[in-house]
């Protein structure tokens, strides 16, 4: 595949705001300009890495696999350690839910600065989100602009760091899906903490997920598909 | 052991520069605060790692080992992928050396912080300088500061980066490890970039460390070791 025309790069989780980032990109950039790289953490459910495969494919753009190993060494988190159970709920009692990897998102988006250095790229599409706050710092949009910034000065370059979600509801990211043509790869997408496939509705993330479909008036192309 | 005291953390890759900023750590948190952290990123050289597993023995100091798998994976760097020579001399030229990994030291500070987090450590020591320019942006104090900043936001924590080297020539960092009673464990540090022991003498690296000592007007205990 000629790779030459790539400038823009979509972190790529497999879950459902990477994937409405992806068709932003492929909206704003070019289908043939995009290419997504997902990483191979040691997340508990594999599943999400197949998701990320198989959406590309489905978008009809490339997908590069990074594995880091680093986090699953530092262990002591719920999503790389399976002996952890995942607290239901964390996320309104105020405290960091304990799914926290401290930085995840830092070091996600630092190697995927340097995967586009060394081609080229000069623009990263992330589905951070500061809206449906999720307790993770490193989605606030002061962190990412302060990111923006290091990276810059660390490698030299003129990196943009696009958050089209930041702001956004979850029903206005099931929106936003919809209006860009994004709403049949749902189908094929990951948001279960408990890792079942159809989604077990009824861990956070399903009933966030759920919640976003509803208040949009749209029925989940993934629940269609069981 | 007991690392309950641990509250300084020192990057310690096994060279000259990371070795005086252990001594520099010990003598400014106390011996028995500090731990060792030092990354397996694939380097071509792995005597670095036994180096630094030796010196921290010789400090009296914990070391703690974290792989790193994802420079190897992006590959395209001298440091990481054997088939790639050296280039001699090229820090000269005014262009990046192509032992440059985009963002490495943005990486081991990221990760650093990361394990810091999780143990209520706030100090972190490293080796960087800016002086003796190498070259490579990451290790510059502008960037140091905003990535300081981009932590403490990303992981909602106090952290600071000591960098005692960051100003000093090579001569002035040979003193300042005299001065810290860290000359004899020089003599198990490890620089030369073509992985000698004893080193070559003619890459940049050997030349830019006896050139420190020469002006320092010490021996360099590597060398007496022979």
């Amino acid at each position: 595949m000629d790779t030459t025309g790539e400038n823009a790069l979509v972190v790529l989780s497999g879950g459902q705001d990477s994937t409405t980032c992806l068709y932003w990109a492929i909206d704003r950039f070019g289908r043939d300009n995009v290419v997504t790289l997902t990483f191979d953490y040691g997340q508990r459910h594999r599943i999400e890495l197949e998701c990320a495969t198989r959406i590309a494919e489905h978008a009809g753009v490339r997908n590069v696999r990074l594995p880091i190993n680093t986090f699953s060494a530092l262990g002591g988190d719920a999503l790389t350690d399976s002996g952890i159970p995942v607290e239901l709920g964390s996320s309104t009692s105020g405290e960091l839910p304990n799914t926290f990897v401290p930085g995840r998102n830092l070091v996600f988006l630092t190697f995927s600065a340097a995967f586009a250095y060394q081609r080229g790229i000069t623009q990263i599409v992330t589905g951070v989100a500061q809206t449906d706050y999720s307790g993770y710092p490193d989605c606030r949009e002061e962190t990412i602009r302060a990111l923006q910034e290091t990276l810059r000065l660390g490698m030299e370059c003129d990196v943009v760091i696009h958050t089209p979600l930041m702001h956004l509801s979850k029903r206005q990211t099931v929106e936003l899906a919809r209006d860009l043509g994004g709403l049949p790869a749902m189908a094929l997408t990951h948001t279960c903490y408990n890792g079942q496939r159809p989604p077990c509705g009824r861990c956070p993330a399903c009933e966030l997920r759920a919640k976003g479909f509803l208040e949009a008036g749209i029925d989940d192309p993934l629940l269609q598909s069981k």
